[in-house]
């Protein structure tokens, strides 16, 4: 459907959200099959922010920042907001006037596939935010698109309501049915890694932890000593 | 004209140039109609400085920068140096010597659509640089090019003596004879911006406060609860 | 030759190698002629290191860290690591774990032309990491490659035992051979360099002090007072 | 669900598929609401080819082909491959082979958001592809991925047996339910865009014929003669 | 200025920009200084086109053609028009219709920084064009721009009423008070060439020809014998 | 070594060279264990052309093809030149003038990781390009670099003398002393090859016919049926 505003989406539960942001993107996105991730193209403008929350989504035009506008409405406490365009857009769509009105409502962060503006005033209100780019371009608030619609991001599919987590590494998807195995696996993987990195500090090699060596030699691979190889 | 170095141009009015530096780069580019960004491709190398000053042009042949040594002479204390590249370049056309040259001079910083390099020493220094790349790849002195001509960035044309302002958000020029206008609107921006900030942190949303809410209706954007959409 | 692993190659001296870090990487690189420099497209994920040591290479495939595993072995004290894939890939090979392995073995630092994950993480233990993307895109540990063979990087070739230094300008090759030389070229820069920062503080320019006025000359560069150019 | 592939997906009606396909990929993404397109990215091998066809999906690891294998057996006549990947990839993961396979099967040609190869021979054979690259790079056959699931490409979502349209201007999707609808509203567009081909062949301006002067003047857009205006 | 349609601007001679045409956008361009190329980035959709005009010209917004209308109206026979948005844009800006509209003028082509569509129906009418992209993606008509201003595409600077020589190598102005003189030296260039175009087929070396050898020495450049370099 | 022409380079055998050629670049790429390929960086300007060659390599600096000159004499009968530069560029380092110079030398054609102009020249003349970019933008002669050094593009090495073939399909490099080898892996493919043709012509799977079956089930690729699978 196009140019609609979904209202009432139901969310992902907040408190499992809240127990997945602490385990970060990178082990949530390796716990639910390497899936989720929206792509090395969103950097953080802050440095060492980890925040999580449910997905509200806006879809605008490029160069228009309209439908972010008409997003905050849908927004509550524990949301982050998810904006995309429906071409590639730069345009500094957000800025601290936006993030002003979002935190008010209680909303953790933002996440844009376009750009940002007044970064240096969102890091002094500490509002967190992921974006394609920093651009001071103004944009205009003209052409209708969606909010709370599917939107695609980094080749992955962000529906309203799923969990979004983002870090220092970017920023993962769990589909909303999804969160609470997410929570399991994720936790079991947090554990196994605790393990691992005990062992890895005390010397031993990964080829020897993962059982790496027998793979090496079936596909093929030589030890050489230098100086006896040709090149 | 091709390969000139055009001494003695008219700057903006410098006690103007210094108050638009303290609205910073958002306000100014929107203050003046959205115009004069010269892209998100120029990314500050330090966080956090905001400066503005009048410029002095350099064209350069690329993996040269012969014509960045002519145009020193040229600059003035309360000068920005503004260098771009005749064909896309990302080499390390500046560094810590330039910066003391400059800084020398009184020039508050540095604009360029290359690479720079000695990228600590000129955060230590305090010299503030926006550039397209940080790179350490070295250039000759060989070609010839054109100090104090018109050059265009990100789209936007600059003219030697236009006023330069730059901070986290980028690099907006706004032209020698508009810097007046351009103040004037640029505060009664401020000023409108600063009410809006109260209205919107009291929990007014962009809809009302903008009146967003016909334009929505009158381009067909339908609000429908979640569960009555199909898909 | 494909797919090996080959052993015990020889290093350039360690010695040697540590002088010549402190120089830095835009000093080195000018020092052996505007050569090695391994692009602008591998950035620091922190700010104000400085390392050098020895290359250990990994030739991955993409989407694969199999063979970083197969490299750790191959790492030594004083080494650093430097992996690339056999296709442009920006998936997260490299996080925690494996920089706990090398920092168990001595190893001083990762530069690698591919994404890195677990950022936050690497800041905080102090492993440096100079990479071609953030991302928290997870690998599999599927395909043959090759470990200590020639690779190339920015269109520069890094030998295994090269000479490698990164700092926040990026990162410089320094073939093994050469370490000696490139010392001795690099602190005679150096040296000079310091006598011309003295000079350009003092006010001289450039256009003197490197002998331009008569190149500018030489290339039909003519001076023209502002308002008797035409356009 | 990951790793999965989904048999027996139902596909768009064929005939409303092929009747889309005659009116091209511009009017069809017009006529759904400008919607659909999957992106500039997406380039023809050949000239002058409009295909079209309902989707087999197909998501790959970087570098492996492994699920295009598997794809294939899920292809009927009638049907357009889609393939995608979990991370950008540029490698030849595509060839005559695989044509000669879909071409048995009455598959009417590929859309890859990777690499193409033997292009050639895929040009010779008739088998019209669009892909995101020409590239010879191979690939391996080793990591799990999915057929037949929702993908994304260009922010669109792609799901199995939705119509696919291709033709020299790129590649529309229209979801398996709208093609009824989209077919009328794209006949009546393809009516009223020859009415105003004639109209404007005929001297009349799209400023009258789509009644945008006031449009304009409502914008605040100004005519002013050459030599009025300053600049 | 912002948001005007300037009317009425003087053109370059149409019979200079004829002759001009016929030398070429390579040959124009390094006649004039290896000046007013407009970058690799534009791209004929034809094979073999040149042509040659006055340009009237248009600033879009993103996503947005409505001034694209504005300037039809300004344009004349013999004119060439050129297009940019006011941020980096791929969008279907252009097509079948337009160029209908166009033609009925006698407009020469379009030179677009943006994408267009109907390519095949474009190629089939004769109306040559030079783009950023091809894209099937739709546009609205909604946000003010300008007609016949200055722009700034690939770096440079096109006037109103330059010249605009366009053909397989991409698209080169002249600005509008040079076309005699450019015609001149291009003239001069083109006898030359066909001289050296003799000799060097004759066998002899540019090395030779442009008296080469002396620079190579003078720059440090030596000749070794294979085998008795190291490497 | 820096800034040196290596005279007499030995050459790949020219009649192996040529019987690789025939077998094309996606099948010499994966005989040689899908290595060598210099990326889909590099376009062919002609359609339809295979040629192959033994490589003189000429390293030039951005904007300058001073080294193209010198590289010319390096020539002979058999070679294809390949260029690169020490920054990335785009800038047309070679015409129809240079085309006519190695024509007259019996050189078979140009690889080059920059750009070139002249292309309807070219193409008329005959002589095949492969290339990172068509542009017109001149460059100068002013500036060291070498000649038969070994150089990098697309992350392979490419030394003198080496076989270079290139067709629709790309450019790959076969190392000079592996010719030979290679012929027998490419023509043993070939044959291979051939049989697969025909048994997937007559409806056979690759799933079947490469074993892959086992090795979807080994990594748990599960099928469904479609409306089975949640989504």
């Amino acid at each position: 459907m196009r140019n609609v505003i979904v209202t009432g989406v139901p969310r992902a539960d907040a408190g499992v959200v809240n127990q997945l942001t602490e385990l970060g993107v990178a082990t949530v996105h390796e716990a639910i099959g390497r899936a989720g991730y929206l792509g090395p193209g969103l950097r953080p403008i802050q440095d060492g922010a980890r925040i999580g929350g449910t997905a509200v989504t806006a879809l605008c035009w490029p160069g228009d920042n309209l439908m972010i506008h008409a997003a905050v409405e849908q927004c509550q406490a524990g949301d982050l907001l998810v904006v995309t365009a429906t071409s590639p857009c730069t345009d500094g769509m957000f800025g601290e006037l936006l993030a002003t009105s979002l935190a008010a409502r209680g909303v953790r962060g933002l996440v844009i596939e376009a750009g940002v503006r007044d970064v240096a005033e969102l890091r002094a209100m500490g509002f967190p935010v992921w974006s394609a780019a920093v651009s001071a371009q103004g944009t205009v608030k003209e052409t209708a698109g969606s909010v709370n619609v599917p939107v695609s991001i980094g080749g992955q599919i962000v529906r309203p309501g799923d969990a979004i987590i983002a870090d220092d590494d970017g920023v993962v998807c769990v589909p909303r049915s999804d969160v609470g195995s997410a929570l399991e696996v994720a936790r079991a993987r947090v554990a196994k890694e605790e393990q691992s990195r005990k062992t890895l500090a005390g010397g031993q090699l990964g080829l020897d932890l993962y059982g790496l060596r027998d793979k090496l030699a079936a596909r093929g691979v030589r030890y050489v000593a230098a100086g006896e190889q040709d090149s």
